[in-house]
């Protein structure tokens, strides 16, 4: 899958394709299909391999906004191709939005699966950044001008802890991700109906979300804060990458000079130039998740009956949006700063050509009646020693 | 182009597409090069047909995230593929940007093509309703309670007004978008090379904006009040929509009954069901519309530089995304309204259901000691007339 | 406190008010001080009582713009009030953002705990009234349109899972909200200088932080996921409100005529209305919450340097703004709940009039061959069951 | 008028205060008393100065929620001052939504008035900056890279170009600012029932249009464009401002140095430092106008009925906080263009160091086979004039 208009969007692989999510909405009918047959609702003879090819994925997309989803079109479609038992009861019990919502919950996980496994590498780069840099003397720069002495150490600790702030949620969010199994209204009344008690149809959802890894839940038609919580977590991740690469950007303007990409992009006519293009593509995608979020948030605070009419649907290409460019940003990430390049001796001279840094320091000794300390990076060092241990800690619970 | 995530995306056809934009930067390149040919820049042989294959678009999308755009990697394809005199001459005097802001810009004309088609067969439709309606008694109901008698005229003229305010604006914008050439820095400096003046370098900029028919205009590559221009103008479009979709969903309740809609959706599991699968729809894009035109700002506003560092990039896709959302709910708003069934006598039963209705009218006669006029419908008939007079209006300039 | 353009407003009373912020200001550098004093740092005549009057807050507004936050002109007035020594040691050690962000703590603080209290109150009421209500027969609704017998008692008990969802992560929310102490850089630099060591410095740290009741954190001048997490949380709880109110909103329709406000609101014109304005406001600070959630992130996502250039100041009205919202959309959800009108009969006649409820229960029947059960409403039952489980939990865990 | 949240808001004086709200929605109720007068509907002895108290804007907000809007209460607390007579025929005719709507509008009116005397004084500021600055040699940079020579006067050329697309439309918006007369639903039946006719109803609305001065309208209480574009109208204001302090901030940075602030912050403990402050509180305020608009946005798309249930109420508080910070960052922006300092030095001495730039003219020289012009800033300086140019008409248009 690919993008002309969100440069890397490849680096997201098939993760919430169009062919993703049609395999996992089959993945659902499939697993459903199994348990009815396992329970001894459907006959033996139902069970089939349900099965999709390459164009079904665009024939579902173009009948989908007959019913307003796509899974009648691929029930559709999938009765149509199977034998009479299998078509006769496939999807029986479950109404479409336990379809497409336990196959997004699916997508999700994936994508959550390979934002953590790019948080983990960058822990691990920015531990050993900060690190190798925990005594390289920089500016420390407030409101944009020159503040203080510090080092480049505390820095990267800050970038390392903003990650870890937005990584640290995200095993316990996939590890809780629900399955949806609700049936037409919420109240598992098909399912009840087939199975012949509520015990035997609580039974059947607890087996879907058995069988699709997802943990069990009570229906969550128009109680969306699972999907407003997964758009936040992936904002957050993306506000913490953006903040990363608008340092960088900054710190490698030429002027500056201590930051550099380990390989910047090109222009396309000027042959000099040796852009932060890594950053540069992560501070687009920072710009654009915060509203999607809001989108995600606007459509659970319009939920209605017992589906929506309309907040619904707007979620699954938001979230679809949001997760890519999150997966981008965050392989982005994992680029620039396993590839940062730091100028020690820029750094240097930036904080030797700034004027007055030290009068802070001066007050405070003359406050104190002491002669001042040796370095006022006071307890950057230590916070290094701090950052380093959580990621420690993170890495270690990441195995 | 089809998107699972979005059902009806199919009708936004290859608007927008990766397909389409590709297309669109080519011929940008071709205009140009015949631009410098036909100044004597270039040797006549450097003249070339520049062509692309189905695979280019997803070739180029491949490449490029290495320098943040897909330009360099297109222009390294048709150079590839071209003689050395054409590959000589390809590309130069311009920016990546201004061939991209140039596509986008072609694009977006097409789009606003597109909804302006759409805008008319609404106000058509819409016009005819609320002729046929200007005098069919309804429920005026305000914070949803029983308010007032009016019409269904009255409320069917608010929402061709709401998409006169809207559509109004679109043909100006559409007329004026303009060209962008700038050169690496906005400076015209390697057409100024090219050409031998300032004038002939600006001569250059005119042909380009002639030659693929926008508006001649300084270089805007850090200010982008023409992007979030649009964005606004079809965000008020889907306002307008939205409006209109959320009143037919609200009439379109069982208990309410006055509305529906001509072909509804079906349920995957409940055959009775004749779903307001169109005002559903609408009312999706309604919610995702503002935050992304939030995001064209956001990208505005933190412009810098002589190229943005990353505000840029994330126009593209925010771009297109909100573009093809806005022409589904184009197509599926002019099918709501082309479509849409009123039920007079519901609407005469809930009026007649409504408690109290003419309390405020005896207050006024009480007030002015005459006998209360025969209907409390006000100027409602007078403002369809004024609706619709603007709607002959616009129908007369859009031809 | 109040707000004419926010009717409700005066339900925050002064929480996050200019007044309440300009003491969580003086606190933390009244605890500073003492801390200084008690640590041997400064004499114990710098101690004094700082205060403030009600003018100063005007005051100290009126000169926030000269250094950009209103810490500076806080402390020149309350060092121009003081006895030298006082003076001389006041907010010695802190940085402007130091004092800032852990005054703001301290009113979220506050917001916290009475959105915490309103929320139990919500559970409370919502589990009476789902308990109530568990076998009231009532018509589910999906895309507007009716699908399936169910009861009320499931549709509020959705409700309070939705208001659980939000509530429950309060707690731990409240508990881990940080103090904020770094210096002018982050690397408490300057009280490094005044307590001579690390160790001490830090000690300083985490004394103010058990002085105010905040956690002891590592300095978060731009890594703002803290910031954030409230954001989200704030807009999860007015998600969950505005679920609510859009269902009583329709369902007090009167053409449905299910369920209406205790005490709803008139009309300046038409004294038969009741209106269900606390709905009405609820909807309204739903549809604002999410993009201020939004504006909380690009802040984050722009963090730059050791203090940010426009990011930081971002956020400050943006979350009073939120929080103030939030605290009354939770007064009003906790007025709608309590005082919930629910008319059994009208739930029962709509169910009646719809038309092929059953068709689905028929086709289970005929795919089972077993005579069709007895009711059709599932685990309805079996659900409030749960989410009461959960009530009954988090009441006791709020206790 | 102060908010301690948002330094700088006293700049904006009593705009769109509660006190001027207040003030503009008494206006309205004495004009339209004025106009039932002289219409002969009401007697002459109803006539009365409407007079409000300090205190009035307290007690009416107070009061606010109760029936969702401020317009009940201070209706009421109007006619409990007045005669009978006054009592008697007060707001008679009107709804809330015409008597608060047309008094935001009043207030926008004055907003928009301030905003255009502030982007004049930008004009006349810009214009002789770039006009002093045409051919200072500059860096021009493009994704934070040193890209090519161009000139300071280029750059706030852009500046004034962005500056002029955003304060362009300004004026005809402010003309044709709507009144809102419709009575309760939007038809006047009332007005109609005491004017004795349509004609004589249209007079009335007209009439209130004139003694406000605002345009006269049809009624628009559920067709929000109006407001959609006033709030999109501001954020481009701030959108154009925040590229002006983006580049002024990063031009300030001490390592680039070309760039500063008449007079920027102190620090609350870093004597040395001179920040940017302007420049960071105008970044503040184009970080959060975006999602602002966005809300209006979303209001408007969520119209429904006669008068919204929520969307409605959403506007008042989001318009009043877009439109005092606009004032803000147009003030701010008035004051850091004004006082703006260049080094010429620095920007020569960074345009010295950068290496390459001039390899795209050899690249362009080598193609034509001529010696290389001398310089190689293109059309910089004839982009000056074309903007010079459309300042000038611009400052002509404004007096």
């Amino acid at each position: 899958m690919t993008d002309l208009y969100w440069p890397g969007d490849h680096l997201a692989g098939d993760l919430m394709s169009d062919a993703a999510f049609l395999a996992a909405m089959v993945a659902v009918e499939q697993a459903w299909l199994g348990i009815l047959v396992d329970a001894g609702i459907a006959p033996r003879d139902a069970l089939a391999d349900l099965t999709v090819s390459d164009g079904d994925a665009e024939a579902v997309a173009r009948h989908a906004d007959v019913d307003g989803n796509p899974v009648s079109a691929l029930v559709a479609i999938l009765r149509g191709r199977s034998e009479p038992s299998t078509a006769r009861w496939l999807h029986r019990g479950l109404t479409s939005q336990d379809v497409l919502d336990t196959a997004v919950i699916i997508c999700v996980r994936d994508v959550l699966i390979r934002i953590g496994v790019e948080c983990a590498a960058q822990v691990r780069a920015l531990a050993d950044l900060a690190e190798r840099h925990r005594s390289t003397p920089a500016l420390a720069r407030t409101l944009t001008q020159a503040a203080l002495p510090s080092t480049l150490g505390a820095k990267i600790a800050r970038w390392l802890d903003g990650v870890l702030d937005a990584a640290e949620p995200l095993a316990g969010l996939r590890t809780s991700l629900p399955v949806q199994v609700g049936g037409a209204v919420g109240t598992l009344a098909a399912s009840t109906e087939l199975a012949g008690s509520v015990d035997d149809a609580i039974a059947l959802s607890d087996a879907l979300a058995e069988r699709v890894r997802l943990a069990p839940a009570l229906p969550w038609h128009t109680t969306r804060s699972t999907i407003t919580r997964i758009g936040d977590a992936l904002v957050t991740c993306c506000d913490a990458w953006g903040h990363i690469s608008t340092d960088v950007a900054t710190g490698s303007r030429p002027e500056v000079g201590e930051l550099s990409e380990g390989s910047g992009g090109g222009s396309s006519t000027m042959p000099h130039k040796n852009n932060p293009v890594r950053s540069v593509l992560i501070r687009r995608a920072a710009i654009t998740a915060g509203p999607l979020g809001a989108t995600l948030h606007a459509a659970s605070a319009a939920s209605v009956d017992e589906r929506s009419d309309g907040a619904w649907h707007a979620e699954w290409a938001t979230l679809r949006t949001l997760a890519r460019h999150t997966v981008v940003a965050a392989a982005h990430t994992s680029e620039l700063v396993s590839g940062l390049r730091i100028d020690d001796s820029r750094a240097a001279a930036n904080l030797a050509a700034a004027d007055g840094l030290l009068s802070e320091q001066r007050s405070m000794s003359e406050l104190t009646g002491r002669t001042a300390l040796p370095d006022y990076t006071g307890a950057a060092d230590r916070f290094v020693d701090a950052v380093l241990s959580r990621a420690r800690r993170f890495i270690e619970e990441a195995r």
